[in-house]
Formats: structure tokens, sequence, C-alpha cells
């Protein structure tokens, strides 16, 4: 009787304990996607709501000129970046340009041969991940530093985003030319952005165009819009435009259909 | 000794229950704010991952053309617009508008008195909710059937998006004209949709535009397009545009600022 009373419970032990784990389990699991109660009290819920809200405003082009992530959103970041998720949004996006692709003719069929079909694709966090970066930066809760993002580029030790890099192939393969347009100071970070670029497979793009003297200051859309006029007006063809910015998507000659590349990161103008 | 171990019993019971309720509170939640196992196998995780990356998708632009939600999203629809996300992404958007209307100098001394600053606001999903026909609807897993939606649409019940009649209210109270523009056929629809406003408090309005005759088949795009170039035509100056589908906020004179109200029930083209 006794030794029955014994191993009945060793076995509510065994469960409880199963079930505690589970139950550990799960809260942390929430509190690593979500985040840590905040010192304004607000529940890990509420700030998991807040920071959902925040980056579908971010990547739905309704939040502007914000300098850094909400302090709060830190682990949510994070977590969306660093768990898969990130990727996951990369992914589904990249597969939206594989159906638009199947929409439009061979290019044997539409360009006479001129050679003028063109997609732009932008580079920071489109086809080159800052991701490393951004991790000592916390995600973007650190303001922009002109000088250190410098000198990492410089580096050019930034990954290929392995999505865009299959779409880069993609789009070669299918006979477009691929047109890399960059913020990026050309003087400056001309040739480390190159060979970052090549080094990470992306060989065989049509022209790398940077901000030269002459675009210092500008804004991006200014600078953007007025590079993709000069290529318009030598009779390139448009067929879309991938970039993590909306900076990138905005303004003239936008192309025929425009993808945003989701970044929780910073914002450009 | 044998009342110990049953007391003993009884409270390690009690302890096992709470644990037991906690665990499915929290399972049955995943499975009410994430979604179903799939037929395919999928886990609730990876469905849940992937619904958030179509809002996502949608809610950026990147997807278009799709006639109804994936199957395997429907709960999570379900969950995003009744279990307050969908409040509290509106309410966020709508902050980001205060945000930006602060930066506009009084109307008193921009427009000489003209009349002419103007907003242009949506109306179905914008203005008023749609959301209790789309319940019946499967949050748009059934595709759009245009009969059914106006005889939904005569009845006039469609009830205030809180957050857009304080926008509203405040747009009004800041001097500025607010110019309604609809998709809605003004012949079929106008009366109940005029009365639909004013009875869910929409009341001031400078116009109500809704499809003549000679609009329709027209895309949105074109269609509201040629609206706002009219109105920028006659002198009014748009300071922002608010809508729920990305058809209200492209094309032409889409104005100064414009504001993407979410919606994942349905796309129109």
């Amino acid at each position: 009787m006794y030794r029955m009373i014994a191993e009945m419970m060793r076995k509510v032990r065994e469960v409880m304990m199963l079930l505690l784990y589970l139950l550990l389990a799960m809260f942390s699991r929430g509190l690593a996607t979500h985040s840590k109660r905040t010192s304004s009290g607000e529940s890990p819920v509420d700030t998991a709501g807040y920071c959902l809200s925040w980056r579908m405003a971010v990547e739905s082009n309704n939040m502007m000129g914000w300098r850094t992530i909400p302090t709060q959103c830190l682990r949510h970041v994070e977590a969306y970046m660093m768990g898969g998720q990130y990727s996951r949004d990369i992914n589904l996006i990249i597969d939206q340009i594989y159906t638009y692709l199947d929409t439009i003719p061979p290019i044997g069929d539409l360009d006479s041969g001129d050679g003028l079909d063109a997609w732009i694709l932008d580079v920071d966090d489109t086809c080159l991940s800052n991701l490393y970066y951004y991790q000592a930066k916390r995600f973007g809760c650190d303001p922009y530093d002109p000088m250190e993002f410098r000198t990492w580029a410089l580096r050019g030790e930034c990954s290929a985003i392995p999505a865009v890099l299959r779409l880069f192939n993609r789009l070669l393969g299918a006979g477009f030319k691929v047109i890399l347009l960059s913020g990026r100071d050309e003087e400056a970070l001309g040739q480390a952005t190159v060979d970052n670029l090549v080094d990470q497979g992306f060989v065989g793009f049509h022209r790398l165009i940077m901000r030269s003297p002459e675009n210092r200051g500008q804004g991006a859309i200014t600078f953007k819009s007025q590079i993709r006029k000069e290529l318009m007006d030598q009779g390139y063809r448009i067929w879309g435009n991938v970039g993590d910015q909306w900076s990138d998507l905005q303004g003239d000659c936008t192309g025929n259909r425009t993808f945003k590349i989701p970044n929780p990161m910073y914002f450009v103008p």
C-alpha cells in the first residue's frame, strides 16, 4: 500500500514537472518573442501589440522620419530579425516577385534585342545585409552614426541576403539588366561596395550607381528619382524596383512594380 | 498518516489542475491567435508565421490582385480583426496623422481664407466598417460578391471606425475641408451611404464623391486619380489622403502625405 502510494506520488511529480516545464517554456518563449515588462508597467502583451503595430506602420509607410526604434521594442525587433520571421517575410515577397515575373513575356519577345529591360535593386539591406552591424547598434535603438557605418561598410563584410541573391540570378537568367542603385557615397565606398557585392555572389550586374559628389546632401527620393529618370531617358524600361526603404520606391519613374523588403531597424529619408 | 497523504494528494491534484488549466488556456489562446494545424501538416507556429508574413506583404503593397485570403489564415485574420490588434494598428496610424497635423501651420495662416485646404478620406473600411459583413464572409476567405455587398450597404448599418471618426472631427475643427471619396456606385448607394455616414456621426463633410455612371468599370486608381486631379484643378490643396486600399493612395495627385489603414480582408484593384 505504502509503495503504491509512493509510486503514485512519483508519477504525479513527473507529470507535474513536465507540465511546469512546458508552462515555463511557453512563458519564456512569450517573453523572448515579445518583450520585457517595461518600466512604465506595460504588460508584455501590450508591448508586443504596440511593437507589432509600430513595425506594421513602418512597413506600410505610415511612419516617417523616425531616428531610432522605440526602446521597448528592442527585444521585439531582435526576435523578428533573428528568429526567422524576417527571412520568412522576405521569402514571401520574393515569391511575389516571381509571380509577377511569370506575367512578363520573355525578354526575347519584348525588346527587339535592345537590352534595355531593367530591374533596379537597392544595395544596403536589400542585396547586402547590415544585420551584423545593427546587432551592435541594438537593432536600431542607437541612432545612426555615419562615420561608424562608413567604417563598417569599408570592411566589405556584409553578407548577401540569400533570397535576394536568388532573385538577382533569376533576373540575370531571364535576360534583364540588373541595375544596383545605392545611396552610398561612391568616392568613399565605391571599391569596397563592388568587392563586397562580387564576393557575396552578386556577379553580372549591369551597373552599380552610387551617390556622386554632386548628389551629396540630396534626399534618397530626389537622388534615386533623378537617376531613374536618366535611365528612362536613356531608354531603359524599369520592370521592377526593389528596396528596403520607401524612399527607394517613391518619387518619379518608380518602375512598373515596386517591392518593399522589410527593415524595422532604420529609416532613410 | 493516511489523512496526511490524502491531504497532500488533494493539494497536488489542485496544483496540477491549475497548471493544466493555465497550459490549456495558453495553448488555446495560441490556437486562436495563430491557426489550426493544417491538413498539410503545417505546425501552428509555421501557419502563424506565414499568415503574419502574408498580412505584412498585403499592408506593404507587395501583394496585388488577390481575391481571397489564404484559407489557413482564417483564424489569424479573425483574431487580428476581433482581438484588438486591428484597432491598435489603426490607433497608431491616427496618432501618426496627428503628429503630421501638428507640423502643418494653422489653416488661418495658410489659405488666405480660400477654403481649399482639404483632406481626402475613403469610406468603406476607412470611415465605415464592414467588419460585421465580412464576419459572415469568413473574413475574406469567401470571394467578393457585389450583389450581396450592395444589399449590405443599402441597409446603412456600417458602424463608424472610432479612431477615424475622431480624426474626421479633428480635421473639421482645424478648418480643413474633408472630402469623402468612395468607389461605391452613386446611383445605387448614394442615399444609403449619406444616411449611414451621418447616422454614425460623420457630419459636416465638404463633399461625398462617389462613382458616377461614367466612372463605372474604371479601376479605383484611375477613378480616384481623376477625381483628385479635378479637385486640384479646382484649387484644392490635398494635405492628406487616408484609405484602407493601396488603390486609394496611388496614381496621380495622391496628396502631401498618404496613410494606409489596415485591411487584410479584401483587395480592391
